[in-house]
């Protein structure tokens, strides 16, 4: 038999686990929506929640609430922000649309913890109320966009950023250190004119580059807040100025910049920038498919693949084939990858669900995308270290595939022609031959040309 | 400092936490995949492999494996089966997509359970071996999606279908009461013919009946196994039936019918019949979201809305608007749905992806899977006992809307024409009047008539 | 100048080209939504509005209507689906969302056709009504639910299954011709056991079948038709059992067999059983890019890839790359495949937004369904025939890289244990020289135990 | 019989339609791929190849192509961009993945012209040879996708921005026009506090502006051109600096301003910025499909619906229920608006799968976000113009549904407190009496109290 403590809300008295801070409405959640404990909502968008109440605080202390209901809330606040409480919110992804019961959930535990620290009594309402007080001036159909938001902001600068330079500097790193082994090209899957395993290197470099700055390009709009709007978007009940006021806070909180949005009847109804972040973030995980499946072609062997890259041992690869090295990280970032795709999906069915004043998918789009924040950035930090830093060249084999291409045959259709080209090509193919006895053989250039012209070296550029 | 004792596997020793069960292939892939806690592989699956390996042990005893061996690792897996040991599956769903560290972390646990049964020292490869006598007969690559087999089919069993018949019976039982009663039916959002609100709860019924059939339609497939395929699928280092064996003993420890797979070349190297069980329930997320979204327009008020129906209270609405009560459980339901949705998605892309032999896409597969089962067992159960079994029409509301409606003159299109009927309709919106009032106006038809085919309750079924 | 007559409806005159055989409601429908040619709709879906009509035309005989309209109404809906006036349905996709203007559309050309055969005037309502008589009985909102239904089955029948079977025969022939080659399989993408390519090709032909079966797992479901149900699902207007009658007449009409759906309700509201086609369609996509990737993957090179598998060449691969021929008909099949995944997205986002007694994504999801299944025939039996039938496998190649793999080491696990023969394995990939010999210098075996064991061939099936 | 000429290719001869410009490549894929006619490349990207074409006749006519040649390229390539041969692309997108055979068809038709033009004979390859002359310095794996940026970026400019524009004016129009019309608000579908009908619609109008916005962020690097990198990224075969000519002439010939890609591997490898622009498409889509539904949701009725707008009748509703009148211009956008997110996953699944030098699923990737731009186009611009235009408030309706709400006790929340409040509303609720009545039989407030704060015109803006 856990104790328990009587707390009450507007539809009566509710008994709460004695040691917990939450009051009546997170206990009514808790019953209504019983989902297992991984299903619970992204502890960064319960800090994030927090920030909003800190920020609240100050702005609310300006308005007239209480220096000392201030202050205890804006301490509480910045416990829960530091991960102190995170055991308090027990609430899962699965609740309202709004997410009024994880607002409230905040509302309530910064109460308790305020309480507690004024009149030693866990929990309750008094001095400070959860409503009255900590969500004053708010609702929570401007704070959960408002926290999706920053927490969204946050993971992907503290957490994807990071794990996305990691990830192009130690490919950049391969692709200087490689700039100069020339290699097989492939189009098709089949063999195509060479270029340089740097060069190679360099077009996954570039992706992320690219991806980088698409990610930014959401950030003016995600740094909007949708705070101030209160219920449907018109402020009823906040001071004038309180988005900004909140958003300024924020910034000074989180060291971002945040904005108030211009319009918060859209930001309430409607959250398109989420489903645009998560967008950006399928891309990304699409170019991360793309660099991974190709590590893993360039990797395939040891005998019977391409074998031209080896990766890093991290475990035994099997259970039944010893001496087996599989390209493991390689299929746990585009696993990664598959589920930010699916993410993406079911932010977008959440994003176009929204009904006149309110979407109501809240929790599923600020789940969603801030779990693909997070998978993304350990899987890019963990591939970086773990495949793409340990990656070696087999010199050896790039240079027999490379040295026995029939591609090379390209070189010389700007001199003798496409035709001609075609034909020694097809000759060396037929006879099992290089191109160079293919070439010779009918006669369709002499030696002196042909050596001239076909060298792998000289085809990895324009002419020059 | 943690104690740890010392495993090794074929890349050299490592230390593992001296209480831990496992051993060093399960160490690695801690170290090697740093994901968190929230992103572990679904329990459902260690249970199912859990059931493979007690088979195996059953079937290996018959070939060979030490009698007292055999029945160590029986033992051990059935208590991994029952719970007991479910903190000793630390890995995440995002490490080799063979899941063959999975399956070594149960290999591991097994043998080291059952060591520390015969000997006293937990851990361990004596005397059972994970990978010689556990793992003996079998493969990752056959024994995850044998694994993955099995876990979704109890998981349907279990939660899933009878989630769905509470839901169908708590929709039906309204049906049944609600059968006379007369409203007015809405097609493109607009005013139509009338039909009781029984027979459209009874298209609510009729579609999760066909859900039920179609996920059904999946089970001949699901219930194919891919064990004794081993490796490649050609069942290299497995006796002879072994497929055959493994099936039947796991139909006696579940008590569901499950056969060795005709072909295990393709069970390996592809999952579409995940895919395909995954696209069945991804229609059931469509079915969800159309009548979780239908209670919520006609419980939509309580005084703008439709307000046909009233929706319990579970909890107080919002933070801000007093005396407000939302359908929280139909978004909790619709954003389920919407997951779903998205996880059939990163299922399809991962069922796209296998090369040749293997599939490497299995845990992604395996995890969306079994969590959309998951949620949306318990969100339908929810949804039956806290929304659908508290509903109440608004009988008031529904008679006036009825009674008021235009739409009623499709009963005399076959009396007075097609054209004709619909002069009166317009002149009744145009006038804000009755229709009756409109037809006689009009003088297209005399007030008898009128009465006699305008009647909202003969309405509601073809002509007899 | 064109010439043209005027037609009416309820909003009043418009006129029409002389030529054209339909009427008001259609040239609304062609000025409201500007789309072009391309985008318009399925003409599948046209002529099964026909066979509605036909249907329809023969019950409402039995029900009063005068036998001579019957009689012409029959007549001019048997052409229409026989094709010969496909050129008179100009209206796109992007329309009502319950087709109610194709719907039109047709019983415009049907009682025009009917009419200009009467009187010899083309158009018009008399003798033969678009509404009163040709429509008798029905509503858009349950012909084009019926005629989607018809049209997806007979395109099944007609267009998908024959193509599934000739590529499910050519895989065979081919399974069953190359049975004795033995090559390198591979899991991971890294060498491991071997297999037969007939073995490998098996696994393709067993996800045909497989999909054969699923796709037929729709069927009963699919062969449910909405006709009877009229505006909302009650079959006011329509004669008792006129559903009933209906379906058994398309079945006469198409050879198929067709039943009404037991409720209506749920046919019109949602269209549940074609995201469930759409998704058993997916699931076929899912398999063909696997097939066809692997077809890409086995055919690289021709000397820097795979190697094993030659492509028939039917066109010149490249315009800058002489001699290149490129794996065109496992592209076309890939994109193909990526399209019916995205078609698959488009129908559940339509199917998910029904609202009450009508889902209006119907066009939407008819278009999506048939376009899937037409590119989904045509790109099978077009690389059934221009790919899989032409392949030739390169046996001097797969006898090469057999012979030269390290995984034969897995044959020796059972016999000298896993560690050992990890040993081996590893030895000879370190030294690059062949497993036996590695074996040899390391004394783990002598060279009569290694050929007894290590025999590819030998290693294609389970211990016997 | 038609008449033909024979062309031949390194394959051998073939026949062509002696009135055809196209040569033997062109008329081998037409055999290749049998797809039916509505499957055709969007001819937006064949004008953007000419583009490329008439871009390269100029710039290698300074690098050693005769003047004559060149400008026959050039004047040839200037007829085929303005559409007068667009017969001549019989070609579907299920092709090569490289889109070849497309190019080649664009080379082909482009030398036949030229060739006819200065010899009088259509077709062939003298003077002006497809590939040593038209396709001079480039392959189809640098020019399709410099084709799928031009056209794309030509297809924004001139369709997508002006519709998006015209929609977004036609919203604003009324935003600004309804300014003063207070309203219920509804959040959770449910009753909540008032906006104005003006503040409603401006949330559409910074929707999409929003949008704008983002599309916009996405042309820097849209506006990146392959071209230059040839046949694997290198530029081998091509003159020095081709790209950043190419770049230059494509932007002069069409006002856009574009750019070499940095990087050329990354260019033709991926296609992430497509996959990009189609995730802003995407989200557009969803931004459409709020805004669409909520105007079908207000347009309800028109009796027993929400009533506040009502919508422009275009057409006859529907073909049984006279006088009902449909949201089809709504209906047609919201399945637009579901196409585009199925696009946009076709796109996505085309974008993953791409192997080491070259992505195989260009023509799937630029048909369908070409598709994706112009459905929109088409569908924004006529809901503007046939829906959003049309509409009108109910205002009697309006206001009578505001001035009866129960959820401007908000109001009275800041100063009677939370609780208090909550008891007023649901008295009210439970007696079906007014506020006003409730909150003075409960003496929680007094009537001066009462009327000063309980305006609704008063509570559509932050406290003041």
């Amino acid at each position: 038999m856990t104790k328990t403590r009587t707390e009450a809300d507007s539809l009566g008295n509710i008994e709460v686990p004695a040691e917990a801070y939450w009051g009546a409405q997170t206990q009514r959640s808790i019953d209504n929506f019983p989902f297992p404990r991984q299903e619970r909502m992204p502890i960064r968008l319960i800090h994030a929640l927090a920030t909003v109440k800190q920020a609240a605080a100050r702005v609310n202390g300006i308005h007239g609430l209480e220096a000392e209901i201030s202050a205890a809330i804006e301490k509480a606040s910045k416990a829960v922000r530091s991960g102190e409480y995170d055991n308090q919110f027990p609430l899962t992804i699965w609740q309202t649309g709004s997410g009024t019961q994880t607002n409230m959930n905040v509302n309530e535990v910064i109460a308790g913890i305020a309480n507690e620290s004024i009149y030693g009594t866990r929990g309750g309402k008094y001095p400070v109320h959860p409503n009255d007080h900590v969500n004053r001036g708010q609702s929570s159909n401007d704070s959960f966009p408002t926290a999706m938001h920053v927490a969204s902001a946050l993971a992907l600068e503290v957490e994807l950023f990071p794990a996305l330079e990691q990830l192009h500097d130690a490919l950049a790193e391969k692709a200087q250190a490689w700039k100069s082994i020339v290699k097989i090209g492939r189009t098709h899957l089949q063999d195509a004119t060479p270029l340089t395993l740097g060069q190679e290197f360099s077009g996954y470099t570039a992706q992320l580059v690219a991806n980088r700055d698409r990610i930014e390009a959401v950030l003016p709009r995600l740094h909007q807040l949708a705070q101030g709007g209160t219920a449907v978007g018109t402020g009823l009940n906040a001071p004038e100025n309180f988005g900004e006021h909140i958003a300024r806070e924020i910034s000074k909180i989180t060291g971002l910049k945040f904005t108030s949005a211009p319009n918060k009847f859209a930001e309430l109804a409607a959250h398109d920038t989420m489903v645009e972040l998560s967008g950006a973030l399928s891309t990304l995980a699409v170019s991360l498919t793309k660099i991974a499946n190709d590590i893993r072609l360039l990797g395939s062997g040891p005998r019977s693949g391409l074998g031209e890259l080896s990766l890093p041992a991290n475990e035994p690869g099997s259970s039944i084939m010893p001496g087996k090295v599989n390209p493991t990280q390689c299929e746990m970032l585009t696993m990664v990858a598959a589920q930010m795709i699916g993410n993406h999906q079911a932010v977008t069915v959440g994003g176009l669900q929204g009904h006149l004043e309110l979407n109501v998918f809240k929790p599923l789009i600020g789940a969603n995308v801030l779990r693909s924040i997070e998978i993304a950035s350990i899987g890019m930090s963990s591939f970086a270290t773990r495949c793409v830093d340990g990656l070696e060249p087999n010199e050896q084999r790039i240079g027999h595939l490379v040295d026995n291409s029939l591609m090379l045959i390209t070189a010389l259709a700007p001199i003798i022609g496409y035709d001609k080209s075609s034909k020694i090509a097809k000759h060396a193919h037929d006879k099992g031959i290089t191109l160079k006895a293919a070439a010779l053989e009918l006669g369709l250039v002499d030696e002196a040309t042909y050596n001239k012209y076909v060298r792998p070296e000289a085809m990895t550029g324009p002419r020059t």
